[in-house]
């Protein structure tokens, strides 16, 4: 094992204002891992959506300034503090994430700290540059298939239909013969998830898309939904799907306040809810999570599958970021220290 | 017992559009008690939010045309169609419901059929017209503060906690010694509230309300909150309240949709429920329903106890529902048949 140097590159964030003259990469001090914590050598790390909206202020948490940002990464695990996991963990290739306000960290640097129990050991057939994209986008859209499996709802309804975690919900949905509406805003988003071999895709631009989705949720009982667009969009399909129907929100790409209709929530027994990843993993016990991750593994190479438009080093966060988030649906961008 | 007579007063609803003149008293046969169903003779059916909304296509379902409204009453069980339950209840004085569109009629009327499953038995000491309007509001008050006890929440938060409900949820809520912050409109609606002893009373007109509820709400952990008035009172409270908290939204006074902080969803784990009395009926087995209809009315003499602004003939039901609708918090309106 290469030693540790004193000092690593660093992406370091000064505002939280999303402007690129924010960004700039450092020379810092490697971080050192105290009790229970391990030191990861950073091999990539993606540009999430998270990502984009934690640079703007916009997430659910602020870390103090100056920042390193990077929700999640891989690497190898290149020194362990004290504590029986992370002396585990010593030397393996991992992914790790740092989206929580107790990690100081981030992932966008050559090293980072993070508590063993932020880190989950990759198995030998994955490859790193999907090991790190696979705690966000896999683990979220195979927690939420899992709740539709868990609370036996006959068939899904998903909003955002067309983005990366949509459509590998759309596969892992196919996978456990779970059917699923797919809903997007542009025609060339019904082409894209059509070519996939996607049944059900409706686009709610179209002057018929409530009627359609109403009789579509009520044929298919798709009585639990996955919304990534809040707004007006959350009282549509929640008005569509059938009595007693559960709703999971977890993005909010209009930038407003999810509408509700009253008389779903009140005469139809409708609710609605939240799903955060870093909530649903804190709940989860160490040996769940671990199974749980070895199961998001094997199917990462298909079902789970991350694209990727581009590859960029540190120096070039700052256009990564803007890059990304001009275009999400042309893939991931990879950061490589 | 009186013999039944084949003819009886109903007043008829002939359109949903809230217009007096839609609304008649006419002659129609007395209905007769199929397998499992009693006949009810009306002592008393007062005039409720539901009835108001009902009457203007606004509720969660509508009846065919002509339609009897009213939800709720009390009287007699004169006749008893075949089955235990419905046995049982002949010549018991009873409290009934009609607000199910499996039920054909109403309680505005001299006589109403209703499933065995949808009357309750009266206590001798409990006072008939009390007893009328014992199934809608003390029944609602009752579920949700029981909510709030089951769920082990340390404090409740209730919007419109001035009206009927309200009260009635305030007085249940020091009955368990749950605090409870109350959220009004009107400076003489705080007025109200301090006169009867309430600690925390807030006028969501003043421009600190935002702080000072999320002051409140997060110093006593109001974890949980009931709204009757949604629109955008229902984000203001879920956005004051604790990480993790609940909101049943039963009422939608301001009648916009509601709407909800997607932060507070997905960051905060807080999720938004109806409330609806009929289904959470439908839920109970008739022993439960039993139980709680006797615990119920144990409290109907003081924390559950209705006060009326005035009684009136069938005749005047279309009077009713307007001076009503014109002014909920002065007391019920009853109908005496």
């Amino acid at each position: 094992m290469a030693s540790i140097p004193s000092s690593m590159r660093a992406v370091q964030l000064g505002a939280y204002d999303g402007k690129p003259e924010s960004i700039a990469v450092v020379q810092m001090p490697v971080p050192r891992p105290g009790a229970g914590e391990v030191l990861v050598r950073i091999a990539a790390a993606p540009v999430n959506p998270s990502d984009v909206a934690f640079a703007r202020g916009l997430y659910g948490f602020k870390k103090p300034l100056p920042a390193i940002p990077g929700f999640e990464g891989s690497g190898t695990v290149v020194e362990a503090g004290s504590g029986m996991m992370a002396g585990f963990l010593k030397g393996k290739r991992v992914a790790c994430h740092a989206a929580d306000p107790k990690i100081a960290g981030g992932t966008w640097a050559e090293y980072l700290v993070t508590p063993a129990s932020a880190a989950v050991p990759l198995r030998k057939e994955v490859d790193i540059e999907q090991g790190a994209t696979m705690l966000v986008n896999p683990m979220t859209a195979w927690a939420m298939v899992e709740a539709a499996r868990q609370g036996r709802h006959p068939a899904i309804v998903q909003t955002a239909a067309a983005g990366a975690l949509g459509r590998m919900i759309l596969r892992l949905a196919w996978k456990f013969s779970i059917p699923i509406i797919n809903v997007v805003r542009r025609a060339e988003q019904v082409e894209l998830l059509r070519g996939m071999g996607a049944e059900h895709v409706l686009n709610s631009s179209d002057g018929d898309f409530d009627i359609k989705l109403r009789e579509l949720c009520r044929q298919l009982k798709a009585s639990i939904g996955f919304d990534a667009v809040a707004g007006d969009m959350t009282l549509r399909v929640l008005r569509a799907q059938p009595k007693g129907s559960r709703m999971l929100l977890y993005g909010a790409l209009a930038l407003a306040p999810c509408q509700v209709d009253p008389g779903s929530l009140v005469f139809e027994g409708k609710r609605v809810e939240g799903f955060w990843l870093s909530g649903w993993l804190r709940d989860k016990s160490l040996l769940s999570k671990f199974r749980i991750a070895q199961q998001v593994q094997k199917l990462l190479a298909n079902e789970l599958k991350t694209e990727f438009q581009a590859r960029f080093p540190l120096e070039e966060a700052a256009r990564g970021l803007q890059q990304y988030a001009a275009n999400m649906t042309a893939g991931k961008i990879l950061l490589v220290p």
